[in-house]
């Protein structure tokens, strides 16, 4: 398969590059590093993303920004002016949007794979906007899967903490355990190379 | 208790109304009717109606709007040019800025208690949106409900289609078992009369 992974540099993207390379032509895409550059947050970056990109079986989004702040920063306002911008931005539409492109340039029966993760269902101080980006993202993917044409699917990943990322998560996190990039990677592999669609695999230990 | 209630006139609120009037005072807020005028997708309308309403104990929202599209119409877009964006501006920005608001205006130990629905968990055709905006807002209350201070509270009331809406949605809710808005209004009174916080009360039939 041609594999276009969106956040390949990532803690999270490298160790599925590593996961999916051994079997598949991974192609590598990012902000500032890969072969292909792209912004989740810029709607004509996603949709030039594809045009370089060529023929692909599989989209991967190992990316995806939001603002972690505690409750009393966030005020009442408008998108633009909330705290919630950059997550409704960048991990929210921005993944919305590579599985729109997606829908139009994989090949038949080709597969998409968003990055949720485990605040959609348990909640840290200072993450309500993640969790709220999250739980949107997850419900997307259950809606959008019973709509994809041409046999594709889409499916996500939700990992817990990664052990990598502890040196600057473990206040946040006391008392969740860990989990390792290259475990929550197979969960990439099982939805690229498996066979469901609007399934959400939960990586959380 | 004083009860804010937004969309008080809609076929939910006012059932709402009608079961927590009889034990409580309940301010009707609404875009084009209430006592209080409010436009969830306008932050400025959500403040001044807090401060419209004087002392409240709980505020409600039986009120959003999201857009129903086939999936084939939705096009990689930004903010704005995205047929996401009345979901994410109204149902989605609309209660969380609400809530945002609540938690500054409500007496200690009040309550918020917001609107999602079935399409959080059961997609239907055209339903990507709705399925998003309330997946976005039950991950946010689980996650609100741990940073909210002085002993406030946040639930989300999830209704499957109502009775009273069949005759405009049934075709895209074949082989849901609808509930009555009465039964729905029963949710409401049990978050705000109840003692729980972080919850979906879901009302599937």
């Amino acid at each position: 398969m041609r594999i276009l992974l969106v956040g390949a540099s990532g803690t999270l993207g490298s160790a599925v590059a590593a996961e999916l390379a051994q079997r598949h032509e991974v192609i590598a895409a990012g902000r500032n590093s890969g072969s292909i550059r792209v912004d989740l947050a810029d709607a004509q970056s996603i949709r030039s993303a594809f045009k370089q990109a060529g023929e692909l079986d599989a989209v991967i989004s190992a990316a995806g920004n939001v603002t972690f702040a505690p409750l009393a920063d966030f005020k009442p306002a408008a998108y633009g002016q909330s705290l919630h911008t950059l997550g409704i931005a960048d991990k929210l539409l921005g993944q919305v949007n590579l599985a729109l492109a997606a829908r139009d340039h994989l090949r038949d029966g080709g597969s998409i794979t968003l990055t949720t993760g485990i605040l959609a269902d348990q909640p840290i101080v200072a993450g309500s906007s993640a969790s709220l980006v999250n739980g949107a993202v997850e419900a997307f993917v259950r809606a959008v899967a019973v709509e994809l044409p041409r046999g594709l699917r889409i499916n996500a990943v939700s990992p817990t903490v990664l052990a990598e990322a502890m040196a600057a998560y473990a206040p946040f996190f006391r008392g969740f355990e860990p989990t390792t990039a290259a475990k929550a990677a197979l969960a990439f592999s099982r939805s690229v190379e498996g066979a469901q669609t609007g399934q959400v695999y939960k990586v959380f230990s």
